[in-house]
């Protein structure tokens, strides 16, 4: 089934269930007034929730509405934890290449995995908002989980069995920033600003045979002021699939329900053309570009966004219908 | 006041109000069931929690019955923010000494501060379970508040009006899983297991004359294995505000309330006896006694904590009553 949570002005919105064509909805008052209220009690709300999706993709549903994202919030407005992982390390070998460092062993082995702020979500149509294009303003598309509760020391199999939703995410990054602030040796966090999540988080059961071992294998898009920049596949590449990103949480601690894990910028390696790299599937942040730019040039020449600028993130099934609506957010300033 | 969340099986507890001297508490409901719903609705909500509080005071309290911190979750038992900040710099010189490494000028402008995982919080009574003593098991004891929502770009002076309660925590860490993780680059992850706060959360005015400059000019205790190791002056040598630790938060986002901002290891600077350094006051995390045995003689002799071992943090009033009763935890191992 596909979720989602409507404006209205509260904190935590109102939860609805959207039909699999993301044509209509329908509020889902009287089984849960929130996404968060579905995910404490699963086994007892999801089936309710089910039974009324069955209802509205039948065109059954007395009270449907057309479904409209600009409406969303993020289908959790605000969440208990956000960790989010660079599980394609692909992409930390182009950032360590352009700066002509060895990506350690270890990293094959031990997720990269960092904390988030997760009080402020972006709705998918939400602006983002920078104080200063000084920042080096960047996107990054990602899929990403919601779980249920996952026990201290889960393997990372009986970890896969705790994930209930899945959503994308621009993992918003202000590049220039991150810098200084890694060199002060506790990780990101002015770096990272608020993160947007796509109009529906949907059950994986919708996925199909694309989810497989535990990884999406369908095509993330990422359209880049109206120019598709990433058609990056998300499958066969994540060097560790998401029971492994949530295992790795586990290792000291539980993880409670209504945690989202995120997979970090989906990134595919190069095929070689005339002796040389391309990279024909684009890229999933702007970062990553400029590090091929940089391996290739010897400097980058994409710069980073600027105030109206725009971003699309999507993710189409594999009969081309969209699975979770579409980002669509424009890049503005501080209203002061 | 003082608001305090009991166990009664569910996610969030329920919120109760409890007497200025710890001794009688009363439940809110009809008033609020929750504190984050209390947070999230503040001007409103704690009026009515301030009329329940001095009417408890006073005796007067219809259905008022004696407070048990170990009933206590904490007093938000999930949040959407835990940033902790590395707020007293003298903890920052003795770790750096103690590797013979130098304080980079910038921490003395900039705050150090991590995000931390708040899905997951434990009670002040409630055991810290390890799965292994080979982690190098620390306890951390701090000063958090809890905020209002405070915009981003708010000033250090805005940042400190969004200050809405006050309580200790234990911030456990994990000292040995720290080399490792911070050579990663992407901060604390592994190495910061679920956090521990004080039975209850206070309102500013409970501090009397003793908050000033966004900082609190009294004492914190720690007595570990029934031994007083810590008896550290949480006020003149915090070199960050409260204030300031939000507005660092806020330069590329919003914080929303219900966010938990710490203070990190309260630490006081060396007095010089005979031409030697001496630290009468102890200390608030083992690691800082390593730091100072290694740069006294060469190497730690203290070492961590072991399963069994007990950890006491409390802070006591200038009329040397329990401000927010005491965090009373004892380690012990991951049941198999």
């Amino acid at each position: 089934m596909k979720l989602a949570t409507y404006k209205d002005g509260s904190r935590d919105g109102q939860l609805v269930v959207v039909s699999r064509d993301l044509a209509t909805a329908h509020y889902a008052t009287g089984i849960a007034e929130r996404l968060q209220q579905a995910l404490d009690d699963w086994n007892f709300i999801s089936p309710q929730l089910q039974d009324l999706y069955d209802t509205l993709n039948h065109g059954k549903a007395r009270h449907a509405f057309p479904f409209d994202p600009a409406r969303c919030m993020a289908p959790l407005p605000r969440a208990y934890q956000w960790a989010d992982g660079s599980a394609y390390i692909n992409h930390v070998e182009l950032v360590r290449a352009a700066r002509k460092s060895e990506v350690p062993p270890t990293f094959y082995t031990d997720p990269l995995m960092y904390q988030g702020g997760s009080d402020d979500f972006l709705g998918p149509c939400d602006d983002v908002v920078v104080p200063s294009e000084d920042f080096g303003i960047d996107f990054e598309a990602e899929i990403t989980v919601v779980t249920g509760d996952v026990r201290m020391g889960a393997t990372p199999d009986e970890a896969l069995e705790g994930v209930r939703l899945m959503m994308l995410a621009n993992d918003v990054s202000l590049r220039n920033l991150i810098p200084d602030e890694l060199a002060k040796g506790f990780g990101f966090f002015q770096s990272k600003p608020a993160t947007a999540f796509s109009p529906v988080a949907v059950t994986l059961d919708e996925l199909g045979e694309a989810w497989q071992g535990g990884r999406v294998h369908l095509t993330l898009q990422s359209t880049w002021n109206g120019r598709r920049v990433g058609l990056c596949d998300a499958g066969p590449e994540m060097t560790f699939h998401f029971g492994q990103l949530i295992a790795h949480i586990c290792k000291t601690r539980n993880v409670r329900a209504g945690s989202i894990v995120g997979s970090g910028t989906v990134s595919n390696k190069s095929v070689e053309v005339n002796g040389k790299p391309e990279w024909p599937k684009g890229y999933s942040c702007i970062a990553e570009k400029r590090a091929i730019e940089t391996i290739l040039d010897g400097k980058p020449s994409t710069e980073f966004m600027k105030y109206g600028d725009t971003i699309r993130i999507e993710m189409k099934g594999q009969n081309g219908e969209s699975l979770f609506g579409a980002i669509e957010q424009e890049i503005v300033p501080l209203a002061s």
